[in-house]
């Protein structure tokens, strides 16, 4: 079965072609172009890179999120808008779920964190049992604090493996917190990667066997939503008084 | 400092952008196109994706075996083509050492493997001491009679990961000669990647600060080279008859 996979939830873009569970082909770009700009060239040059067409194709799978606001909408228009064209199912799956996939063969806790600024990340925690076949979400994705859910991994007492785009920033406080309990792994293969996102959607769609309607998985409400929501409010004091 | 980095050693086309320590783009392919089709296009969709010309490089990298002959060889007439032209500096690596870096934070022993055909794989063994810049090389590559290597690394008593192109087709019997001490990384992190040649690259600048002049590593003759020798051993034979 071929598919298609895009992440943008981070300031990564990343395209996957694969076959079942094998990588045919993979993008992956990390610079200050825009997603918009970004994506479809991308596709288009690893489809003919691959010598696949898009009418090759028995699939679609995207990255919903959490993570970057602008860059889910991106990615979900993009792979809806393919879906219907090309009259194909479309899998989804979420940002911390593919990240998970970093740390197979590695490590048995792996914690995903994206940064969701405000000093928060959206994170959640994996454990990979040797012999499954893929990570149990042991703890469900979440907006935490960031010196909150370090406290909260120290307390385990096991060696956690860190991986995701707050990876980089967060590295000096993760040493000052968890010691050599905290494993970082570098970032050329802990940021998002075509791969994971295949692995994740190569997963659900053996779960699944059937497209489904994709919704945007935000976590928080955006910052414009939470400013218009506070306007309203004071909109409707206003009125009352 | 920009550089361009390419291995083509395996089965798998690798291309890779980045700027320093930073991955900034890579193209990973494995399709049954060859090299030598694939290799020119995919530089070229990177740089497009990128943003970035030729004309900004400061440095190109490549991959100089052991692994396929053709692909070495196509690989390293690819780099020096480009950095004749553009008046580049040349950085050359070991397939095994760039491999190395897939363990990175992850195990402590490293050991890529390699396809080398007749039951044998190219390999080498690294070690990765948490806080170090790099990999120590352990063992230098070899070409290595397969149960041999394993009984060898059997003997050592500590985890192993394996990775490389070799993986995949081994597993059955790593598993039966190491069980629980041999560790294998997933086929998608596994096989040549351009974060791994880029990273080996970039160490290896550091180190030299000039280019150099490059010669394919092939470790043992080719299967025409050797043909070419009996041949010329029968001639000579007859000769002296």
């Amino acid at each position: 079965m071929k598919y298609l996979t895009i992440d943008t939830t981070t300031k990564v873009t990343v395209v996957a072609l694969a076959e079942d569970e094998k990588l045919v082909g993979e993008g992956f770009l990390h610079t200050t172009k825009t997603h918009s700009e970004r994506i479809i060239p991308m596709l288009d040059q690893l489809l003919t890179a691959a010598d696949w067409t898009l009418q090759e194709l028995d699939m679609l799978g995207v990255v919903r999120g959490p993570g970057s606001f602008t860059g889910i909408r991106i990615g979900i228009a993009t792979a809806q808008g393919l879906a219907q064209v090309l009259n194909l199912p479309l899998i989804a799956v979420v940002s911390l779920d593919a990240l998970a996939w970093a740390g197979k063969g590695r490590m048995e806790d792996v914690v995903p964190i994206l940064d969701a600024r405000k000093n928060e990340w959206y994170t959640a925690r994996y454990r990979w049992t040797p012999g499954e076949e893929m990570a149990e979400c042991l703890t469900s994705p979440q907006a935490m604090p960031t010196d909150q859910w370090l406290e909260y991994l120290r307390g385990l007492e096991r060696p956690i493996c860190f991986v995701g785009d707050a990876v980089g920033k967060a590295k000096e406080r993760i040493a000052e917190v968890l010691g050599r309990q905290g494993v970082i792994l570098p970032e050329y293969v802990s940021l998002p990667r075509g791969a994971y996102a295949a692995q994740a959607v190569w997963q659900r769609w053996q779960q699944t066997r059937e497209g489904e309607q994709v919704e945007p998985y935000y976590i928080r409400f955006s910052e414009a939503e939470v400013n218009w929501a506070k306007k309203q409010k004071a909109l409707r004091s206003e009125g009352h008084e």
